[in-house]
């Protein structure tokens, strides 16, 4: 009986142990040093963008989510339905009402969101934006393309593809800043470095594939020798693929796409489009997440302040592009 | 008796139970999602300089080894001595011969080191950049400071400091492009934006306090109108700051130095300089670190590659400056 009752103190006094040495290592507790970096599923994040159904947020949001789950905490996604900059702020105000440990917003336009933005960081609430920026707004950093370069990357593609010359044209929506940036890039790089390629027109396919098929169409008539299209717009480079298609030309030109929806992927994959501008929107999702969680948790040095000074995160992150090839285009479906 | 043994039993069920889910969710084991971002003590990752010696280096190794701390990996410091290309080499080309988990390097100048960097990479040994880009070079990505920008924000400060009016110097050092590339923000922003504002002359400090000390004298009495000076480098700041103080004026320029070593922040703390510039440094090392790590373990999507055309990290990360007055320069001093 003695013996009985040793063995059970000494089963206690184990387990005892156990349960301390769990308590101080575990994932929950202890420093950064102990558990590696890890939040908790109480913390909630919410990433907001305007026009919630577009297939072009999918792959930053699942970078959001990746780093959600690698850091331990808990993402939400929320959107203005549509382009409507007043339904956006609507949003962000929601989002503040609920206190979250950090918000991620792609802005609608540069000016419209600056109120809500300073509003959350008055109330100590961490933002970053993502994809479109809002340069007046005390946000902490911009995670997005450098659309010239951009451009650049897309004319020394072409360049590639015909052999550094012949005429090209460009499908863009002008007036648009992020479309003007990639044909200036487009445009620069061809003028300056390919002496026997020329941009013989610039054309505006209006964000809508059936437009951008029509213009393809009268470009291709108006400019007989034309040997390449680069469409600035996701929508635009089907209209292009389409338009060709419809020709069945023996000699159809090269078109370069920009994104990765599924219609231009699969036209890579047909072999119509011959590659499109991949931007890098997981890296856009994921980083800004890794950015909240760490002004969240005052991991920063210099710490978050409240004054426009101070820069306790990269202020602004050129989250890089990738040229997306028949060679490549099967990682680029949405998994 | 019987009753005994079956809170026996009951304790050793619950004890196995503890055990089961301990070695489930510990931290040494499972998924990211389980046991957050964390790799092993065995991944070291190397940091490697020119001109090892400089207090400069000091907070981006600080951040370089919080980031290892937080993710629980090995990190090392590796630096060329001299300001010699040659000899930066060679320490590349020693921590390949180790297959480290990723190397962090800040590149002597744009062109030198570019072959050993390739070799890196051809190795497959993720590479970043910080502070000194290679641009030819494969790595994957550069952080670093905008310093047009840094000498747009100098500018803005000069002109509230003296209400927006008054002369101008700079002292710096003509022919290096980063002080180049501040110079011309200072410059552009007081000519564009500050019309009662004027740069009298640009000197040349030759990166040495005591040329810079005579210059400021020489600039003090050429100008009597001085309102104020910045010092696009460290050691500028402070010679300048010594030249106001040998000069005991009753309206001594306003200084605006650059970077944060000792003998700056002391002048600030004193009063004789009003403000500096503080770079990103602990930005880059941390950021320089996580991002290793990311291509190391395969985190980013898409996936590492030694194509040209992918991008698995942000390209380039402008991490931004903090100005740095009495108000804040307690929290400047290296801890």
């Amino acid at each position: 009986m003695k013996k009985t009752l040793l063995v059970y103190m000494l089963l206690i006094a184990a387990f005892a142990l156990y349960v301390f040495k769990y308590e101080q290592t575990g994932p929950l507790n202890g420093t950064w040093e102990e558990k590696g970096l890890r939040g908790s599923i109480g913390e909630t994040y919410i990433m907001i963008t305007f026009q919630s159904g577009l297939e072009y947020w999918k792959s930053t949001l699942k970078g959001f989510e990746d780093a959600g789950d690698a850091l331990g905490v808990t993402v939400e996604y929320r959107g203005a339905t549509r382009y409507d900059a007043q339904e956006q702020t609507t949003v962000i105000e929601q989002a503040i009402a609920r206190n979250p440990a950090g918000i991620a917003i792609s802005a609608i336009d540069p000016h419209s969101l600056v109120p809500a933005i300073n509003k959350a960081v008055d109330a100590g609430i961490p933002v970053v934006l993502f994809d479109s920026e809002a340069p007046g707004s005390r946000a902490y950093s911009f995670l997005g393309t450098d659309n010239y370069k951009a451009g650049k990357i897309a004319a020394d593609k072409m360049a590639e593809l015909l052999g550094r010359e012949g005429e090209v044209a460009v499908l863009t929506l002008p007036g648009q800043q992020n479309h003007e940036e990639r044909t200036r890039g487009f445009r620069d790089t061809i003028e300056r470095q390919y002496p026997a390629m020329k941009v013989v027109e610039v054309a505006d396919g209006h964000a809508d594939t059936l437009v951008s098929r029509n213009e393809s169409i009268r470009l291709l008539k108006a400019h007989p020798k034309l040997a390449g299209i680069f469409a600035t717009d996701a929508t635009g480079g089907t209209g292009v693929g389409e338009a060709v298609l419809s020709q069945k030309s023996s000699h159809p030109p090269k078109i370069i796409a920009f994104d990765t929806n599924k219609a231009t992927l699969d036209l890579i994959r047909g072999g119509t489009i011959s590659a499109t501008i991949a931007q890098g929107t997981w890296s856009m999702g994921y980083w800004s997440l890794q950015y909240l969680f760490h002004l969240h948790h005052h991991l920063t040095i210099p710490a978050p302040s409240p004054s426009d000074d101070n820069a306790p995160l990269p202020v602004r992150v050129d989250t890089g592009i990738s040229v997306v090839t028949r060679k490549n285009v099967d990682d680029y479906y949405a998994k």
